[in-house]
């Protein structure tokens, strides 16, 4: 349950929202819950039939309900019909929290450590105990919380927001509205050596990472800074939790890298491309756009535009299902092969 | 090795434990240690006859070893004769673990940045550079070490252990007596997105976390919180380093998660489970209680009471085992098979 | 591009690099960068011929090129003709940086909160928000950066770089020369538990972590402390992001663990052995000197000594390759199969 600061009238909702209203009881708002945890205050939504015994039970305040709702099931309470209810649940969401949001104001905390050629722009938050190094740059209204650490000539853009706890290495650039979680890790050297006379020599490390508008990264995620060059993530892309970003991959743009991937180095992705929880990617190869990669695959060649994908090593999706359904067959065959050859010996 | 501020007298270890003692040499041990580092001063265990040589060399002062010892092994040695001697041990250390501590006392480091609407219990101590936002709670005896950041909103029970760098995100309730390792980030945003016209559009994460009395959960592992409604963590329920629990997942109680398991979002693992490291577990399903799913394993359906399961897919143990065995037989069937194919041509 | 402070002229750099040098522009360099986005202050590297068309249109002020380079493909422009391109480049890199770092100098941040007791050695420095726990040791030369905590009983030896947001736990001990990237957790307790009447019991974990001279590890990487003992890494050995090493792993020197790497506990590792992506490991097993494992693979049992293994489980990476390539034909095995056995039946 979530209860927001700023209460809204059912007839208010109703006005922001396409589709019709029955609205029998006037009533104020304050939270949105699932439909157990629900009160008179809750607004609540109701779309996979699956979850009927909880709406009959709900004490929901206010329902939104497909268009097409029998509402003799849920008599005598305000309901708004529409096409769907899941996304026009999550738009007023979205809204409420807005307005609950007051307009940001410049705030640098007492105990942030900002060096004086840093360059803070209009309407900054700046939490506890930041430090943000020498000459770098924060754009108007982006938000940084507390302990987190920018090093040397970081630029980070406008409307941005940097949980707690997160580190960016010198030189990296971050461009408008990313939102990056707590303990994030950007711009960490590359992993290379080079082996002599039996010892892993350091290769340097001094390229950066860019970030475009729109990122979104989850928590402890590490993308490792280009040895030179840079490490790109596109516009619009989703990371989540604790995905590993090799030195010198270039991401493209709206493309979704699910919890704990792993992107060795100068890996191309395109555009659009969905890479399921667990998946590693080897070096040097190309996932083009549109690309879909099952859960935990390995992938090992490059992956052509629209390929669905699926396995350690990774091929298409239909053929490795085929493999995976015959493979329960595979104890028996042997065990008939195994017959079929003793037989053929003793011929 | 470890060693304790508090020395205790043989005979005083003697008395803490069942069995039967033989301390020819009045010692004061100050260290627990590995056979092989051992001193005069130190208390060590044998279980193992693989350790037998160590155990032979060790200059340990005083052992715990199985009731069915034959103690002209170690002659003029103390030795305590247990029927479980690493459990012994174990619960040894545990006491004197606790004979070392004195009971807290508050104590809140001047640099930590506490909101005045926060409200800190009993004897509790906050670390330098934390963090604690409006209106949150913190238990009685709990402590919270350095730099660790807790958002608005948070509460925390009793006798809690938060290790340092952690960030709990706002609205998230931790319960009593639970164990918190570095780096670990709580109730970050949920993953979810809704492409629409190509591209990404963030779905609202307005639900929290929960975790329950006496969870422990490892270094850098990372607990999204929930869409709507809670992620729950629970009761006695142990979490390994970087794990990543998606949001709306319910965890029940005492289960085990190893290094490295992902859950997608919305899962529900049951009591007494078992998850060994890399486990990925997809979303929207059930792994029953009591069951038991083997390292690396990707699991894409429901997995019922007790049940053992291995590989990707996971599948029933036994069957896996099979299969993987046959797995080497499959080059030379195939090579057998194309030559039946080749005279089948032929004729 | 990384750009340095210290501008050298053409000669200086080709008066530090074996090989032939045409520098026909007297030309002051400033940064070292990617053919694409070179100009004409930076120097650049030409190997791989694929890259011939970059090279055709960089701007590069000087190129180090292959000694049987065709210099009439940039005329006029300077070049040095060395054995290794690339090699020389990341050494003229190496010197460039030192080059640039002025000595270090002793510099303890204000906000750093350092225990009495603690010892700091010459020319130390220590970032903003940095907690220094009691009784612990940091050698001369060493650089913490900031919001960095140290426990109790830490010690770190000479010229080590520890980046920001690390913790390290009580009575780890870090050798000298040693990188530890961002976020990295040291010396957190071993997951450990007795499950007795159906509760998990957790194990005292009271023993530390080793790490030896010349080791760097990774982005919010988590070594975890030993039970009774110590989990060492190896003089030498290099560790990637988001890698898990378990309580009381024993790993050698020079030895390489990728990305997401997993071992489990008491698990050793030899010197010079070779972990890719997302390999997991299991406990109480070895992997020999020399050992090279593949991307994503299961370890269950003991590797000997350079060997080559691939898959879950690992297995001779010849014979993985073998099963994998005759993998695809299984769909068709299996419908052969089964057409037979109905035949049989029939018959």
């Amino acid at each position: 349950m979530k209860t927001f600061r700023t209460p809204l009238k059912a007839v208010a909702i109703a006005s922001r929202l396409p589709g019709r209203s029955i609205l029998p009881n006037e009533l104020i708002l304050t939270n949105v819950a699932e439909l157990q945890e629900a009160n008179a205050q809750s607004v609540c939504f109701f779309e996979n039939p699956k979850y009927l015994d909880d709406l009959k039970q709900t004490e929901a305040g206010l329902l939104l309900v497909p268009a097409d709702f029998d509402i003799s099931v849920k008599p005598q309470t305000n309901l708004i019909l529409v096409e769907k209810p899941y996304v026009m649940f999550m738009m007023l969401v979205k809204t409420w929290l807005e307005l609950d949001r007051p307009p940001q104001q410049k705030r640098i905390a007492a105990s942030a450590v900002i060096a004086v050629s840093a360059v803070i722009g209009a309407n900054v938050v700046i939490g506890e105990n930041c430090v943000i190094g020498a000459k770098t740059i924060i754009g108007d209204g982006t938000r940084i919380d507390s302990n987190t650490v920018l090093a040397e000539n970081v630029q980070v853009g406008r409307n941005c927001h940097l949980f707690p706890n997160i580190t960016i290495y010198e030189d990296c650039l971050i461009k408008n509205k990313v939102i990056i979680h707590a303990g994030c890790v950007i711009g960490a050297d590359g992993f290379g050596y080079l082996m002599h006379e039996g010892i892993q020599n350091k290769i340097p490390q001094v390229g950066n990472v860019i970030i475009e508008d729109d990122v979104e990264i989850g928590a402890n995620s590490a993308i490792d800074r280009a040895t030179i060059g840079s490490t790109i993530i596109g516009k619009g892309t989703k990371i989540d939790n604790l995905v590993q970003v090799g030195h010198n991959c270039i991401i493209g743009e709206n493309s979704i890298l699910c919890a704990q991937v792993g992107l060795a180095g100068s890996t191309v992705i395109g555009n659009v491309v969905y890479l399921a929880g667990q998946v590693g990617v080897a070096g040097h190869l190309k996932i083009d756009d549109g690309a879909m990669v099952g859960a935990q695959s390995g992938v090992s060649h490059t992956i052509p535009k629209g390929e669905k994908v699926f396995g350690t090593p990774a091929i298409n999706v239909g053929l490795r299902r085929r493999i995976l359904a015959s493979e329960k067959k595979l104890p028996e065959i042997v065990r008939h092969y195994n017959k079929l050859l003793k037989k053929e010996k003793e011929i």
